[in-house]
């Protein structure tokens, strides 16, 4: 989908309608990554709740500029090196898509330089397209943060998430929406296997909205992660509960409606197909809750509330990259597939005792790599069980083990080169202690101060006032 | 509002905006129902909190899977049954919605049905309209599990939900909204008493995004489930407090922000009626919460935040049928006597003895009741205070009482049938420890391990890890 | 930007995408209050947490019905005196904006007005634009509680909420935006400073969102009324830590996916500018947490949630005046200086002994200050930093100053007012004891019950039961 500029002395014509869905989608997903904050967030144990929701917003912070500044260019450049990565000076800091026009293209009255992204005809602001791409990229270093809850150094993560989208995401995203190797362009994978038409692989690879660039990327980048990062103190051996479930239902109701912009909003345009991908994300989700629960009913004698918020989230994983491609009753099958495998899978971690602390194997690599498979078997063109043979499955496959082996050994050189060089562990003594305190000087929750005498030691945990810190020790308090 | 297919042969011509303005709005009613699950979560004890969020969740698992097969086909089936129901098996799965297109219809490129729900030349993908109306569902029931707090078996619940929205909320939708006996047609009961002009009823009911299929229907099945259930254990002897505040006050914030996709989005299109809709849903709802702080102030002595949660949702529920009929002036008349009425009527369940814990009753029939009869006051066109006569404050007399009189008679005979099979209640003693423990394994909060030492007993409920439970105790700590 | 009306007899031709815009946009800046009463509600202390909340609902309920009745009219009223406020009568109760159409204009087959307010041939329906400004309105009043954080009266609250709104903020929005004072026509400042070419200034002021008339205005509102309403009990003495962080970043997400609507939204329509709005309210808000997290590392040794959090507000207010005239990169540098200048300033309160409790001097005074002065340095057209010489800056200082003022003077007259007749102090043992008990008779958590025995003591806080304190004890209870 690599956006085709306005032609030089074209009449601007955006499409307001479709302009209006975007921004209102873009709005949704970046609003899933403070809802993934809470998610993970009610996971953690109370003592790293908030370094687990600032690994969220900080991953916002970074992704956010390097997006704007090399990110947009590397991912969606003009030019690339063999389909693997876009020019990051091609459009650096956003040039040629707001100010001046490219050459050969036009700019509208705001001088926003106006694109077709699909060549449908539906023609956006480019700026727009930045906007809602940039949402993803932030929101997908933050699924990784799950892996290695409760013990990373915070200035060891924000590094990373600056190395990580830069060597992983948008590479992936170049490849897969970018024109790039794995995309359903002459020069892709896909072509040279099967053949093209009119600069077209004859069989497209199906990624709607992330299977691959989001989830199978995120998913194993996570798994990668946490064997580097190692095993949290006590990992196995002792229970270690959710601290605020509440919360964690509030995130994945949040994911749930944010989700809605990411794979509704990643048709570019409101219409037929977008309505469809609405539906299909509904009752994906819908049936991976009932998956989920099914699972622990049967396994455990009891639906836990986690396991339904987790099966949300399944849900939404695997119908993301098949949302575009699938009828509603097979949306459903997908769904419910998902969710009983998310739910088996979280176990694994515990067998191979890696400690993926948050479930991003068993809900985004599973659900991720599930939904791209899935697709190639439910599609209602193409798909293995509506009698379209083979071929889908087979490039389906073919994107699922690119993007994982590119991410796996990325990933792996960046955590590897970290961990040698600036660490990533906090103290045995911090991680116990609890990471909150430790790298924020925070902690989560003060709620025994009610009805307390002002000024007295009511409060167990006597640490410095969050945001004040300095000014009260060296002004207030002394003075 | 029965929708038209697109005829044989006809252009396709889908109104992106309107398309653009109904998905999103589809997603905010989605988000409601979790929403919801805060609103209701926060007003319970904290031992059960998580059941009740369940309830919700629960509810959008069976909801959303039983829609796609059967509900919408009952609900705006092209045939239908003495207009009480619609055929389930006329577009059974969505058939004919998405794929091949219906006898004598088209369908658009990406093979979905596209329709004129009103009539108005607005043309939007059916599929889209399906999960408009999915949402919904989803959220009707949900209303309902608050009349019965604390002590329901998630099994029976989940049973409940799926037989529910089958007998009464599919009927009850398509007699008011799918051109059945309820709605201005000309076989409805409208017509019958003030006769029909072309076809449609002389005297139009008013019942704009739901007072009588959403909030009465839950309303009058909350009360009816509440006496077969039966009293929670201590009710009336002991004070049963809201265990988090801020969660209830989240909750009517989502509740209110998603309450616009219900409202303005039920004209299914952007045009000067549905932003109307969306200032009367405004205004209505601030003076809702006057109202009820208001009766607070006058009666306790003090306006509490649970009230004005409560005035919020009590507003909303009121102006849900009028708010396409009324002046913003009458729209703040209605929403401030819906609160103060509202705030009176949830102390009636201690004098009659009926333990609707949450109050379904209090908010959602008395002000979904207020909201429909005060439509037949207060509508600038017809209303009996514009001096147009007592012609429509009959017509919503009759609408309200027959869903309501339907919706108790059939609640009736699914709790009782429940009650007498497999059993509504958790035992008692799981009731007195707690719901969550019993029905989920799950405590909502652990939030006194902060700086625990790991692996000590710092957390004083020993029960089982939220969501590894199985994996934990054979795998994890057993090695 | 006052709205031209349709002329009579002109064709109505409402733009239905800019009108599911703003729709939306509206539906999300009302969701900012809520947001804002958690993210406030959050940084209290759990005994003040829920009048935290409710002086954001509260001013929902009072404002929300204003608006409606003479707030619209004030503001956008057709006559005003000396440019300083609107008729309150010329629209009163929305008189001519819905039902019988203004003298010389017509109203669409809804009966609504048709509105072009920015003279750009974008039409949408009047009484959406009166929705819009309203959410405006309320999260303007609602800004300022954080400054008299659990110690004000809530009567007093509501009164001055109704009365500033009035006298303070609809006569600034009149003055910048319907037209008046500090707005581009040929009877402002800036035309008399500058000259006017065609009844419009030659320097045109920026404002495209809000830096002066809600958060400059808010700000210095919060910093007067802090003074006189006094400190709270232990200010300076004693660590005030926020109770519950977690919601102080629920909240600060809320807000940010709020701000959306509130700046791009303010386009009033879905095109090239409102997308790049999207973009630079995103970018300089990732920009303004790495801002104040970088202040934080330096000066206290430890990045902080509560200061990414902070740091999410100060860039949305900086941006805020400055979306639609700066570049991505821009946006980025006018975020980070935000983020860095906000940290420091939210210590100004220690050294100069004011009580601005949750920062509102600090973080909407300051960053509204420096986004509505950094817009005449880095505007693409204007910007002094573009070589473009003083003037930008010049009228950006004005109109800076002269609501500044306005608001300082006005709002000290009501606050001394309401200090001198009903009062605005809570007393010193019920703020001690907590105000949510004093004033609210409820506490925001009861966490402790869990599994407790029904009946018994098991929660501490023996207080009325929060929604039927009255009918518990007389019908309940005693029964």
């Amino acid at each position: 989908m690599s956006p085709t500029l306005l032609p030089l002395a074209a009449e601007p014509a955006i499409d307001t309608s479709a302009t209006a869905f975007v921004i209102i989608c873009a709005s949704l997903v970046l609003l899933m990554t403070p809802g993934l904050a809470l998610f993970y967030g009610g996971m953690t144990r109370a003592k790293s709740v908030l370094n687990m929701m600032m690994m969220s917003f900080g991953a916002m912070g970074v992704v956010g500029v390097v997006y704007v500044l090399w990110g947009y260019s590397m991912s969606f450049g003009g030019s690339n090196i063999g389909g693997i990565i876009g020019n990051p000076f091609d459009k650096f800091g956003l040039k040629g898509v707001v100010g001046e026009a490219a050459a050969g293209s036009t700019v509208d009255a705001d001088g926003v330089a106006i694109v077709d992204v699909f060549g449908a005809d539906v023609w956006i602001p480019e700026v727009l397209f930045v906007g809602f791409q940039l949402t993803f990229a932030i929101i997908t270093v933050a699924l990784i943060s799950g892996a290695i809850a409760d013990r990373a150094k915070f200035s060891t993560w924000l590094l990373f998430t600056g190395l990580w989208v830069t060597l992983v995401y948008f590479p992936v995203a170049h490849m897969v929406w970018g024109g790039g190797l794995l995309s359903g362009s002459e020069d892709g994978i896909s072509a040279k296997i099967f053949g093209a038409t009119d600069g077209v692989a004859n069989v497209l690879p199906i990624d709607f909205a992330g299977g691959t660039v989001v989830h199978i990327n995120a998913g194993i980048a996570g798994l990668v992660l946490a064997l580097i990062v190692g095993k949290r103190l006590g990992f196995g051996k002792t229970a270690m509960r959710p601290h605020n479930v509440p919360l964690v239902m509030l995130g994945a109701g949040l994911l749930w409606f944010g989700w809605f912009g990411f794979n509704a909003g990643s048709e570019l345009a409101a219409d037929g197909l977008s309505s469809l991908v609405w539906v299909n994300t509904t009752v994906a989700t819908c049936a991976a809750i009932l998956g989920w629960l099914l699972v622990e009913k049967l396994r455990d004698g009891h639906a836990t509330s986690v396991g339904a918020a987790s099966g949300v989230v399944a849900g939404l994983v695997a119908i993301t990259p098949a949302c575009g491609a699938l009828s509603p009753v097979g949306s459903i099958v997908l769904g419910a597939v998902a969710g009983a495998l998310a739910a088996l899978a979280v176990g694994l971690k515990f067998r191979f005792g890696y400690d993926d602390s948050l479930d991003v194997v068993g809900v985004h690599l599973v659900a991720g790599l599930w939904g791209t498979l899935g697709a190639g078997l439910l599609a209602t063109e193409g798909g293995l069980f509506y009698g379209d043979g083979i071929d889908q499955l087979v490039i389906q496959v073919v994107i699922a083990l690119a993007s994982l082996v590119f991410s796996a050994v990325v990933t792996a050189i960046i955590g590897l080169g970290l961990r040698a060089t600036i660490g990533w562990r906090v103290t045995d003594d911090d991680e116990t202690a609890g990471i909150d305190q430790a790298e924020h000087a925070e902690s989560g929750y003060d709620l025994v101060a009610r009805g307390g005498r002002i000024g007295s030691a009511s409060a167990p945990d006597l640490s410095h006032d969050a945001r004040h810190h300095d000014e009260l020790t060296s002004e207030g308090v002394k003075a």
